[in-house]
């Protein structure tokens, strides 16, 4: 599901450009321990096949294989067989969710001419399975509401509140209208949501060809892009509330589980949407009056872009058919021996939209071969330490439904057991993208200077590194050069992930490459093994990187004497995230105090164009101070048990102790569970890690310590404070089980 | 000829939106002296008259009026007849000059397809002057060399020298090329000149819609933006070398004048060049093979579009007459009395490319409005102390010919006599755009402050404020808020200011509204009336605030006791280029090192992307230290000079002793000229001042202190510590004769 290489991630240790020393490189393994770790590395690095990724693509992307398709239940199987073959301990698990798929779908123009949408992506004869209109999905957006709505069209941009700000100085009201929007700048399910906020009755979402048609290159299938008549298809839940199984929040989807009605569940939208292409999109865009817009709001398409409404008029109508469909999740063990209750999970959806092939199915193939690779050693006689759990999970593109709905289900024992969650979702080629826990951000560091990038011939960290420095804003170069690890972003939502992290409070790492190739085939039937083998990475090579990648992470999470966390990394980013909140806090009490003083003093007056009026905003309560003593005095806390831990790590580590490591390792693993709270974030219990979540506004994009930076970001002043002594409550209780941790360690050497 | 309302500007006195004290309000009248002023001034602020405006741009803008057309001398007959019958001794002073006018024009793709372009603006039926084809200038670049070439064709974005640095790191080379440019980025002139300096035989430039085409509104006739076969004539004569005459270069164009040959003129272009519709563009870009070009340099034609060459060739023919045709400038004068010997003077060109109703008639009729009505107070019995002298130019449009060689042939009398130069050009909607002479600053804020802003109802100054406080950078925002005056930009080049400043250092100012309209008519036969009472200042209350803020100025120029030249604002913003220079050579220093040290050590090869392989740059030297002592020091001395200035004209001034100021300016309109070399900038000699000048490779965009900033800029390090001096020299040489001035006038209190 998820769209883009987020921020660059990659880490090392060492100072910039020179190697780092050989213990900090294997993090977690006694030096006794090292020799035969690298040797298994080895002979595991040299297994990942990319002629077997093709095939195993050609053969998963053959038909359509959406929740609920025959072909993604005939995937599962196959699947399935694979890991029973490469002698894993292997079965499906099912759950039962709500999947809507489409009955009827209309949007016309009435007014001031007339146009009905085609809301048809065409055939194309070169590329093979682009024709198997029986079994494709039509393109609509899931979850949304059925509806059948006439009124003015406006255009919102983005969909995103500062655009309504934007529509509202210049007069102009959603209330009663059909918005339509552009994908970007958020993720979709956002548009609708904000949209029917602001009063509107019907969502039209398109994608414009600056974006990812024409603008980036040429159009499928001389080119990458998105054609005419492309459409995105994905789904609209409000995800920011809870993933997964709308009718089941917080429990698995099993047979017997307790429902919601349909009408009960509030992750389904308020208004109805629908996906159109920018084919379909230019006579609507054309047809509106109004001022023109912005420039930064323009797209592509060769017309005069304006907000709306003037005399343009659509009708939109759409309905589906709301029954419940099975998942398919593969789940497959490899038993650990003396750590076995420790559980190192892997996982990548095998469910599409349509075909698939580039989402998910680059990075499912990976895994397949990390999974090949690994029973191939297993059956050599390489046993590990502690359990690996893989997963395919089904149904993410709907929402997370698979992965949410086994977290659900096997929540206490994930909670006991999980030491680690390592993602992959899509995978093209160039920079090795890292974002997740950052106890783990050395340790990923590690593993990304063990990768060879295919096109360079220098490590997947190194490269990422140079990019930094070439092209990083001037503190992310200096930090790429001089910083230990290079750092990497936090999680926000997209993929299969989110359950582990947000709802349970497992360690997680989001992998995958991606930088160099421009497509415009996300979420569309062009998604599909012509295209992939066309214009990405063609040769599977990066298949293969990503397959070294996240198997080394798992051989030395499985492996390592001492689980690999470094919460001085930590610590360092959560000091960045709370200077961010306090300047924020100053930034907005400013803006607040500047923009009020402006309104006073009459300059929006002074400046309107008579031809175009503008209106001052909106005055607002000035910014209260805020009480950020609790998150200060967490961080000394954090600082102080950080050291304490790398100081007797080391120590423990260098000298190697075995006896010690068993009872650290189990509390270990608790750690990033500390930083959870029970009663999740305001509104969105859902959500209980205090780090990171989803942006109650933004969708996928991370807000870190979001409770504090949403109360500041939305105003809610009074909430702030609140949310300041819950985020350091639980950064108390991680820095007080870091330093118990560190005693026990110091206590054995 | 000049396109873009430049950075606002506007000034004041006093604390913000705080009015001023009356004495620095009338800067340069003594108390007694005051009131007089402010009645003269409202009785001339209540005769510019906007019916009248209408119907003289409706008269001067009835047929086409270039140099050489029968109409442009009607023009300048009848515009002398109006000086006549307002009571001015007014004359037409003709200049005989080299301008090309075109006999053959083709451009036409050859390969992988062909298509050959119209080249031909069509007429609108309910634009009654667009089919006056015969009389029209077909669409052409002025001083184009003559030229037949056929070559692969190669995109170059704006064509400016970083353009060629991206090209070259994608391997794609213009040697043998015919380029093809966007308008915009530079003056249209630069295209040609870098173009042949990297070897392109031939040069395209064509106007973008993303840039005043559909993106920024609906299209003539509908709307104000450049329709599909709208075409941008203009000069592309290498006017940062010398404007005027290419022929006699430094010496007025008279009948006798020593004239070079053709062959000789330095400004006359290396490649043919010629000017396309977007229309025309579309299927040549479209042709284009080769790389894709990075987002900064996309268009907004729905195409993809790349640097070229591929397949795509282009054959373009190029052939003028180049005859002698006949300028008419209109020279007007009210003669002074006291201080007869002393010249205020203003223009505003009169000729155009085609119709002209913007470009230039909006600023003439604004001009003529205040001929009229300083010519009824003088019928009316007011007498001013200095001589005024109206101009309307002609033959702005190819190259500043009619001013430059008016300002060439009475260069000794300028050099003695001339006050200020106080020019428009075009005039729209919004806001009092004004760049000139720092030592100008105050004086004009003065007369912002007194203007009111049609539309608002406040001042021309406080509305200009107002914009900047709400959409300025950190730094602007708070000027605006906290510095006596708003800061006024330096003059570049395009329009005929540009031989008063430059080539003899009289004190200018540049004066248009703007900043509200947006419109794509620039250079066509759609800039007429039609469009200009449709889409711009159509109730001509901007063209009466025009000449409400240019004849106040002239006003108080003439009538003031003492010269309002304060020194203050230009010792500081001297100072702030000082502190540019230092800074920009520093980071010049840091960007080559960087960038070295990434080519040392492999960055750009190992970010490279095999598929569109990107090379390193070249490598630099390092740069030197430079010594800017000299030019500190100068600082100081002109700080210190000025302020002494400003306490002996705050004490004459105050105390109001008329038997000292005869004496003081006769020296303070020399203080201009001592900011200027004998010897010029570096290569192109006709340029005298040290402060101020059209950038070699920017065109109109300015170069401050330009001498040291191009060396910096260009890396010619060692001419860098040389133009130091020569600049520190111009800078205590106005130091010494401002402190010489204010010694005067305190041994005069």
């Amino acid at each position: 599901m998820r769209t883009l290489v987020s921020s660059l991630l990659i880490s090392a240790t060492g100072l910039a450009l020179t190697p780092a020393p050989a213990d900090t490189l294997l993090r977690g393994f006694f030096p006794q321990s090292v020799q035969a770790e690298r040797d298994l590395e080895a002979r595991f690095k040299a297994m990942p096949d990319p002629a077997r990724m093709r095939e195993a693509m050609r053969r998963l992307s053959a038909r359509p294989h959406h929740v609920g398709s025959a072909y993604d239940k005939d995937n599962a199987e196959w699947i399935l067989g694979q890991y029973k073959s490469y002698g894993w301990d292997a079965h499906i698990e099912n759950f039962d969710v709500l999947f809507p798929t489409p009955l009827e779908r209309i949007v016309e123009l009435i007014s001031p001419t007339t146009y009905k949408a085609s809301l048809q992506e065409t055939a194309i004869p070169v590329d093979p399975t682009s024709n198997q209109q029986t079994e494709q999905l039509p393109s609509y957006n899931a979850y949304s509401i059925d509806g059948d709505v006439t009124g003015p069209l406006v255009f919102v941009n983005y969909g995103i509140p500062a655009d309504y700000d934007e529509l509202e100085r210049h007069g102009v009201s959603v209330k009663g209208a059909i918005v339509i929007a552009k994908y970007g700048g958020s993720w979709r399910g956002i548009k609708p949501k904000v949209a029917g906020e602001h009063g509107a009755i019907g969502c039209l979402i398109y994608s414009d060809p600056r974006d990812d048609g024409y603008a980036g290159g040429d159009v499928f299938p001389a080119g990458p892009m998105r054609p005419a008549q492309g459409v995105q298809r994905g789904s609209v839940a409000d995800m920011p509330v809870y993933p997964g199984d709308p009718l089941t929040p917080g429990v698995g989807a099993t047979k017997n589980a307790k429902r919601l009605s349909i009408a009960e569940a509030k992750t389904i939208t308020k208004i109805p949407v629908l996906p159109i292409s920018y084919g379909d999109a230019q006579p609507l865009l054309a047809a509106l009056g109004g001022p023109i817009v912005p420039t930064s709001w323009r797209g592509g398409l060769p017309i005069t872009y304006r907000f709306g409404p003037g005399q343009a008029k659509v009708h939109l109508r759409v309905k589906s058919e709301w029954s419940l469909k099975t998942l398919y999740d593969v789940i497959a063990k490899l038993p650990g021996t003396t750590e076995a209750d420790q559980w190192v999970i892997r996982g990548n959806h095998h469910d599409a939209w349509v075909n698939g092939a580039e989402d998910p199915l680059s990075g499912q193939v990976a895994e397949l071969e990390e999974a090949r690779a690994l029973g191939t050693l297993y059956q050599q006689g390489w046993r590990p330490k502690r359990t690996i759990i893989y997963a395919a999970w089904d149904g993410e593109e709907p929402g997370l439904l698979g992965s949410t709905e086994w977290v659900e289900t096997h929540a206490d024992e994930l909670r006991a057991h999980a030491v680690a969650y390592l993602n992959s979702d899509t995978n093209s080629r160039g920079y090795l993208g890292i974002e997740g826990s950052h106890s783990l951000e050395k340790f990923i560091n590690g593993v990304a200077m063990d990768v060879e990038d295919p096109e360079s011939g220098v490590s997947s960290w190194k490269r990422t590194q140079a990019a930094r420095i070439l092209n990083g804003s001037p503190e992310s170069r200096r930090e790429a050069r001089d910083r230990e690890d290079l750092r990497i972003g936090a999680l926000g939502s997209g993929s299969d992930y989110s359950p582990f992290i947000d709802h349970l409070g497992v360690a997680s790492l989001n992998l995958g490459y991606g930088g160099e190739d421009e497509g415009g085939i996300y979420h569309s039937i062009y998604d599909d093994f012509y295209w992939y083998t066309h214009f990405s990475d063609t040769s599977f090579v990066y298949g293969r990187a990503l397959a070294q990648a996240a198997g080394i992470a798992v051989l030395r999470l499985a492996n390592a004497d001492v689980l690999p966390f470094a919460f001085t990394n930590l610590a360092e980013t959560v000091q960045g995230y709370v200077k961010d909140l306090q300047s924020l806090r100053d930034r907005r009490a400013e803006q607040i105090a500047d923009r009020n003083k402006e309104i006073d003093e009459g300059l929006f007056k002074f400046t309107s164009d008579p031809r175009d009026p503008v209106t001052a905003p909106q005055r607002q309560q000035p910014a209260p101070q805020l009480n950020f003593a609790p998150l200060l005095n967490a961080l000394d806390s954090l600082n102080h048990a950080a050291s304490r831990y790398d100081r007797a790590y080391n120590r423990a580590v260098g000298e190697g102790h075995p006896t010690v490591a068993k009872s650290v390792n189990e509390r270990l693993l608790q750690a990033e569970r500390a930083l959870t709270s029970a009663e999740g974030l305001k509104n969105r219990s859902w959500y209980v890690h205090m780090l990171y979540a989803p942006g109650f506004y933004t969708g996928y994009g991370v807000k870190t310590i979001p409770g504090v930076r949403e109360a500041i970001e939305q105003g809610q002043w009074q909430d702030a404070d609140r949310e300041i002594v819950r985020a350091a409550t639980a950064l108390e209780r991680e820095a007080t089980l870091i330093s118990q941790i560190a005693a026990t360690l110091s206590g054995g050497t």
